[in-house]
């Protein structure tokens, strides 16, 4: 497998943090996760995402979005809307999410 | 094990958002990746940070600091700069780093 990360691009553009606590082997959550990510990249602006878990431990989820604009267009998505009410209702324990500003970025890569 | 996540700040604060590609088991990397832990936390307005990495995957650290002068700090820390150093030439692959300012954070947690 070749990993590819999310590339440093010119600011500004937003990180939205999401860390969570999810039981592992929830119903329904793969699938919902997949529709998700299919559907966030139609979103003009989106930049890209990443996630990682330890197994055990949090999840982490960075999404990358060029402007405001395009997180509200995210937000206001009725299948992520939905999506979201049942994460609370079924598959989230707890979650956080940080939006930031990027100011710098930089990136190294091993020649 | 409790995982407790970093909580929603009263923004502005910072995350440090790094990604990076690293092939498992490199020498020397968790003694210093622990060494690192202990002294970040030692900075005033680090306000915590977290670390995911699926098996096989990229791996996702975020850090979360009050203010630039936080961040600063940490970056001129020179065993930091130490490991930094080594991380480039024995344990990264590549790494991208995106900093960013929060403007607006919130939080779910089951009842």
């Amino acid at each position: 497998m070749t990993i590819k990360p999310v590339p440093a691009h010119e600011p500004p553009y937003y990180t939205v943090v999401f860390t969570s606590v999810r039981p592992d082997g929830a119903e329904g959550y793969g699938e919902t996760a997949q529709r998700m990510e299919d559907l966030v990249k139609e979103v003009p602006g989106f930049l890209g995402y990443e996630s990682a878990k330890t197994p055990g431990g949090l999840a982490i989820t960075v999404g990358y979005f060029r402007d405001e604009h395009s997180i509200a267009t995210w937000q206001q998505n009725l299948q992520h809307q939905a999506a979201q009410r049942r994460g609370r209702a079924e598959w989230y324990d707890s979650y956080t999410v940080h939006v930031g500003k990027v100011e710098r970025s930089y990136a190294f890569e091993r020649q």
